[in-house]
């Protein structure tokens, strides 16, 4: 049953389409008669214990849509991650504003917060359905064939590399890419969508799912470079040793930022491009060598959309509503591949998602360490979008030489 | 005159339309029946030295417009910077070749070149047409309104702090984003076009026309962060104190990479955004503090292009090729703004822009120097592109809290 009051939340990092799914949910609740007020919540669960909410029912379907498409979280987010207290403290707030429904868009953390509310709202004999709806851009939710926010940020990262090779061909030398992900390296292996022509780069990708050895990394770039002259390299942030340890906090000491979780702070510094470069200039005493970190524009940029992305954000969000409207109780909305290609929404227990994280299957991964497999390009290219633009070079018709015989 | 062999040619930093040109020039000189051939160097300058051509009559006129939708240098280009022996060897080899007309796409110093190649082509009483066609994301030609490839790349910069600055608000913190242009501020300030509400975005801009000084920052910093509780600022590379020495090379010390100008390398390295990030860090103690370096990304992006730049980029090149086929002699085209908004193309004396470097003009910066004025809006807003997308927020609809009155 869906009636009286539901709540939309939005939790950990945005994406290009993490306001189609709150549109969505906005949308499909309001066309449902006994829904008196469709909320949202700002910054995630930390609006709701300061009871910051927002009334999404006096929003126009004009300025909804225009949201929708929009990057990043119109609702703000958080990176909270609730412990019981916490979480006691959401189901007194939606207790007292008297919410009957509870979709939290998010990653594993916020399916996770989702099931402990759940139950304690079931303990309290509280009626609450709590909905978690997929998004992620690092594409590590389990269950899932992929998650909304994936698709589009793996646009930007090919439309990127693209873009860096046709760049790096110009004016030759060794380029290294740093890309997001801590443990799945999805993001990171969708740079081989740039790659159209024989001899294109990416030349080397380096996904935190194998041990990074810096002197295999080494000879990898010296192979790469003395065949083409140039090389250019996706690197994933997650890249680590044997023992587990983040190659960034090898180098950066005991100054390294830590997150609540206890983890090294990877993105919004450029110090893992800068110590690969100055590595490939002192040992293999090569010139020209650049390094890039995509940082925070992989997953906000404007205009950098993948249609089949936007599509699918929105319908996992009315999809949910649907779910809660028609009695499934509590669970998370999963995304399933059927045929070539579509999608199929199913409901699934929210155990079975959260506080999980998939990785890269090892099908996808060549077994060199530094490359993807033609599997992984299968899986990929439908969900960057129809209209990904593609990179077109001039054809070989040389000239004779008349000085130089 | 137009006959012969006519020959193209690419130098300096690729951008999203230099290709635009190229085909422009092409397949303008390919209507003119005397012409037999079209050439293009490959890496520019030392393409000729080297004999290396390509001849772009082979091409169809398909792939061509397939490579203009491009971006980047699809004949390769050069940072070498020809002295006169250098350029005497460059008039060997057009004469050996018989070619009579040269288009050399680039900045001020591709212009600088082509000047000294004209000056030995008339000593030597060889009869060469020296064109150079405008071309930089930096904006730095003299005489020039704006060059093409600046309005891609504005674009670029644009929808990134569009993006960041959504991003920002939803997680919220310090962010810094740095951009090139070492001597000129314009792609810095384009920055500026993803502010639509009162109170976004970039807060902050530091342009290389003025004076950077690390404790006014600090204290604009600490002011915005104050106001907006976040802070999102963007900063050119090219950042210097009253000496004029670079803000990055003061950090990074005596291991500063140097090119063959002696310029410190800018671009390439996450140094600067560390520096500045790590200084709000530990003098302002704000936690959440983030930088990203925008490096290659800005300049060679696949898919992020203004439709006025990518024409305007076609018919300075087809216009290129129109002054020298009716006797103009050697020069250069400029760009012209006339009414709101058209461009008109006129021919200028290459010594006119040769070597000189336009930087912002005074009206376009704000008095506080960290920031632009409307007049800089409104110069930008064209070039842009018309299809330039709009962030769009939530209006506010808050909900009374009933727990904590």
């Amino acid at each position: 049953m869906l009636q009286g009051k539901v709540l939309v939340a939005q939790g950990g990092g945005p994406t290009a389409v993490i306001n189609q799914s709150m549109v969505g949910v906005a949308l499909e609740a309001r066309r449902f008669s006994a829904v008196t007020n469709v909320y949202g919540a700002r910054h995630g669960v930390r609006g709701i214990v300061n009871e910051d909410f927002v009334d999404l029912s006096q929003e126009t379907a004009e300025n909804l849509e225009a949201v929708a498409a929009t990057p990043c979280a119109a609702l703000g987010s958080t990176r909270d991650k609730p412990d019981l207290p916490y979480c006691q403290n959401i189901l007194n707030v939606l207790k007292a504003h008297g919410i009957g429904t509870f979709f939290y868009i998010g990653g594993n953390d916020s399916s996770d917060t989702l099931r402990i509310v759940a139950e304690e709202a079931r303990k309290a004999k509280y009626a609450l359905t709590c909905i978690h709806i997929p998004k992620t851009i690092d594409n590590d939710l389990m269950v899932n064939d992929h998650t909304p926010g994936f698709g589009s940020a793996a646009r930007f990262v090919a439309s990127a590399f693209a873009g860096i090779d046709l760049d790096n061909e110009a004016l030759t030398g060794v380029y290294v890419g740093v890309i997001m992900g801590r443990h799945a390296g999805f993001l990171t292996a969708a740079s081989a969508l740039a790659r159209r022509y024989p001899g294109a780069g990416p030349h080397l990708i380096y996904l935190p799912e194998r041990v990074f050895d810096t002197n295999k990394f080494l000879a990898d770039v010296k192979r790469v470079n003395d065949q083409y002259k140039r090389c250019v390299i996706a690197v994933s942030e997650g890249i680590h040793d044997a023992d587990g340890t983040p190659i960034i906090s090898k180098l950066a000491g005991p100054n390294v930022e830590r997150d609540a979780h206890g983890n090294v702070q990877l993105s919004g510094t450029g110090a893992l491009a800068d110590l690969l470069t100055d590595k490939i200039k002192n040992d293999l005493k090569i010139k020209r060598v650049r390094g890039d970190t995509f940082g925070y524009l992989q997953r906000s940029f404007l205009g950098c959309v993948s249609d089949s992305d936007q599509r699918e954000a929105r319908e996992v969000g009315s999809k949910a509503v649907q779910f809660a409207a028609f009695g499934k109780g509590d669970g998370t909305v999963t995304m399933h591949r059927i045929g070539n290609y579509a999608i199929d929404y199913r409901f699934t227990k929210l155990e079975e998602v959260a506080g999980k994280t998939k990785v890269m299957d090892d099908s996808m991964i060549a077994s060199n360490s530094c490359d993807v497999t033609e599997a992984f390009l299968n899986y990929c290219r439908p969900l960057v979008g129809s209209t990904m633009p593609v990179a077109t070079r001039l054809r070989s018709n040389p000239v004779a030489k008349i000085l130089a015989k």
